[in-house]
């Protein structure tokens, strides 16, 4: 008889596990025993790290993504990296192990005394099976909850002493057969409505967000329509992926997310239809109206939660790329004129210290046809859009949720996901202290990340922040130098330090030809950080 | 008429508030704004090792204390040291901010969208005020609430908008000058049946936990209840706290954690008294009998939990100093004859590299008196108990729920609360990374802390228990080199690596003797880390 072991890695095989992402405790540890050769545990020191790759490479792949972790105390220490993925709907399948079960009841050392509570609310299902046979059907559940939409992370709790028990009848082929979906298209009456809608625009307007990016063919689609219709299109504000090409002439760029700023933005629009993305992802607080005079607003989205919470306009509840392609079959070219492409920003030139928009204007023209971006710094933003072009599907993430600590992990992510690639990673030099131990993998790994960090010795978003608060006084944004030339080095990866604008387009040169493992550009940047900019 | 922010300064500042452990992001911002100048804001760079700090800090100082970081990622971030933090019962006030009450609705970026769950099951008491008007005392009520007995962490959400909205009737001089206490005796009923059944024992034992180092002197009670009845003590498995002299003659060391190990190590005592643990932390599940032949068990804690919990023996929920105090008070000198002091544990000389027992036999002795150690280090326990002599309360800390992460940043809050004392971290090459960004705030501050790291480029004790468990085949257990002298570097700490003896034992002497910042210690070890030894 085969024991809970071999039925769930057998399962686990069937349902086409090919990496697990973890950082491994005594716990489990019997879940680990005899890993499979053709299955990669990918292992990160820190489990925000674990979390943060495991996010990424589950949104390039679209597929369900396993991640183990330590029980109580590993699990808690990836929760604001769950909270990210949460926020960018990453299908990951997050295992925990769990005390043996007959020593629960009185609560002994490395127990999760709550296993089901404590991921919440950043899962969408949360479970430890009642009893160890039900092992693999708990996790083959939670591999279709995980990626029906709106996709997002699961977690069930694995007792460490399940898995030498003797297994139920295998049902792995029943369970490995089975074929779920939750793309769906607009009914038929709506879709038409809508391409009536759009027809009959004086002048419409498309805001594309994550959604699209993620949705399989969205990204061509939201060109199709664009290019039909002679449609702007925007990026929707704070959005954590992009879904439409940025060097195309009718991307207007990244909207603004304060409430009246947004609403000026798209000023003198009379239909805003937004696909994948929430309407909106607001911050900071700048109440005026959310719509502008005569604009009607609708939004597709796959998410019940998103459509329902947002304070203006219709929804259709249903796949964005497949509601984009329906949109297609029942418009046809129009007769509005094509936008004009955009004049390219001015960035001023160098004083003393680099800015980050200098360094975007250096690094924009080497990154290439075929680059991904992982960032989470907002500094030099404007300049990031305007000279970073993003050509093609699953090349840019941003931490969905505002969380720090997911560029560092996340490009190793990317770089797992898509080896082929080059893969940028953005923070600065507060930000990537929150997922430093990401630079181990890479380097374990031989990964050819590229890891840029900003360094301006200060918190400089929430300068910018306190400029439009009109806050002062404010401790704990002044930051001592931090030496990454050191903190690479720890890690194994070579590093160069500039502040010249010639020395950063020869490492920028040389990490991006680069395939034999990760470097490091470390850039000295002009303090402030406008925001918004 | 004064503002949020004003009612709520100036009821912190009644409240004793002296310090702020945080880190700060755009929602925390008018809470900050302003900051007192008599008021320490204790930066750290990462979340986990903010809440480390501040559990060290608050178990030493037995206040409250106030932690300030970012919505729901920032917390997320947390959730691992807040874990550890309530298994050490440490009275922590954490405090997170929140988007603006307007934007909740339709969740912004930056919201906490279910922020009294986020933190569950962690905290004690989760709550986000009502109105902005009742931030002060929903703050006074954290405080009190976090240090009642079974002191924990306590959370309190804060909308951002709050502090610029005018307060109410100031009610900060009712709810400052509110005295409360839950520290109880047993009844006295109960008190004389158990000093009756101490008295009538034949060989009684006493066995102290975390809880009578944490409750005032519980330390020096529990010396003189030993010596007034010639008890020999133990100390609770996997104690996060040291409540016992460990130079004492009747101290008999640290019990092993598994259920069979105890009790034999136990054997022959009819009477095991225990003292502010929880019967008990056992791990790894090594089932046998939970008490020997003929022995009787009596627990002292002020946890109703713990007392329920427990698979065996009485309880009395009561304060265990004052517990043990009453005892004193009813019991005679005792006529049977003194535990007699144990011979030194020997330990084998090094062969090529230093093994982690023989590294706690130099540190040992040079250690002081007066020192403070941190520990998440499991390596050379057996070792360290013998050779490492803690001689007053507050002396040692382990990571009370075997979170990782909390060695660097829990030494760093030890220093802040006792500034005169001589404070040790110990970590090994694996663990230091979950709580790496703790050095920025030691290196900042110049505080004294030595870290030692014992570097053995494995997760030894997985391997040990491995061995217990007798899995094979686990990825994950090998670490590729990690260079600590440059992370300490990259923080500016000053750092020696040795793999010999007589250079450790001067580097040690240096570090000790500094006053003027932190030093880092290197040891190359070898690997191998058994299991409870």
């Amino acid at each position: 008889m085969s024991t809970v072991h071999q039925a769930t890695w057998g399962l686990l095989r069937a349902l086409g596990v090919r990496k697990v992402f973890g950082n491994p405790g005594s716990t489990e540890m019997p879940f680990l025993a005899d890993f499979p050769d053709d299955i990669d545990y990918v292992l990160g020191l820190h489990e925000g790290s674990v979390v943060g790759m495991a996010d990424v490479y589950a949104q390039l792949t679209g597929e369900p993504t396993l991640v183990n972790l330590h029980t109580a105390v590993g699990l808690g220490n990836a929760m604001g990296a769950i909270i990210n993925a949460a926020s960018a709907h990453s299908p990951l399948v997050i295992t925990a192990g769990q005390q043996v079960r007959a020593t629960l009841t009185m609560q002994p050392l490395l127990a999760n005394p709550d296993p089901t509570m404590l991921p919440r609310p950043a899962v969408k299902w949360a479970f430890e099976p009642p009893r160890a046979q039900d092992v693999p059907a708990a996790l083959a559940r939670a591999f279709r909850y995980a990626a029906l939409p709106p996709a997002g992370p699961v977690f069930v709790s694995l007792p460490m002493d399940d898995f030498e028990q003797p297994a139920e009848a295998d049902t792995t082929e029943l369970l490995a057969a089975r074929r779920l979906t939750g793309r769906s298209v607009p009914a038929p009456v709506e879709l038409n409505a809508l391409a009536k809608r759009l027809a009959a625009a004086r002048n419409p307007v498309l805001v594309v967000g994550a959604g699209l990016d993620a949705a399989p063919g969205g990204f061509e689609a939201g060109v199709a329509l664009a290019e039909r219709q002679n449609l702007p299109v925007w990026l929707a504000p704070n959005a954590s992926r992009v879904g439409f090409p940025t060097d195309h002439a009718h991307f207007r760029g990244s909207l603004p997310a304060g409430i009246a700023w947004l609403s000026e933005s798209l000023a003198g629009h009379d239909l805003i239809l937004v696909a994948g993305a929430p309407v909106f992802q607001y911050y900071p607080y700048a109440p005026g109206s959310y719509l502008g005079p005569g604009a009607e607003l609708v939004a597709i989205t796959d998410d019940p939660d998103a459509a329902a919470r947002a304070p203006l306009g219709d929804a259709l509840v249903a796949d964005p790329a497949l509601a984009l392609q329906g949109l297609l079959e029942l418009l046809p070219q129009t007769n509005r004129s094509a936008p004009l492409a955009l004049t390219p920003l001015k960035i001023p030139p160098a004083v003393d210290t680099l800015t980050a928009s200098q360094v975007y204007d250096i690094v924009g023209p080497l990154f290439g046809h075929d680059g991904i971006v992982v960032t989470e710094s907002m500094n030099g933003a404007a300049a990031m859009w305007d000279r970073m072009k993003f050509r093609r599907s699953g090349s840019f993430f941003f931490c969905a949720a505002g969380g720090l600590g997911f560029a560092v992990p996340g490009a190793v992510g990317a770089q797992l996901a898509r080896p082929a690639r080059p893969v940028l990673a953005v923070s600065g030099d507060g930000g990537a202290q929150y997922g430093i131990q990401g630079l181990y993998t890479a380097a374990s790994r031989r990964l050819p990340v590229t890891f840029l960090v900003l360094v301006n010795r200060e918190y400089g978003i929430l300068k910018g922040f306190g400029d439009y608060l009109t806050t002062t006084g404010v401790p704990g944004l002044d930051l001592d130098y931090l030496d990454y030339e050191a903190l690479a080095k720890a890690y194994g990866i070579p590093a160069v330090r500039t502040g010249r604008a010639d020395e950063l387009a020869v490492a920028v040169k040389e990490a991006f030809a680069a395939a034999n493992g990760p470097h490091m550009i470390i850039v000295d940047v002009a303090p402030g950080v406008p925001l918004g900019g």
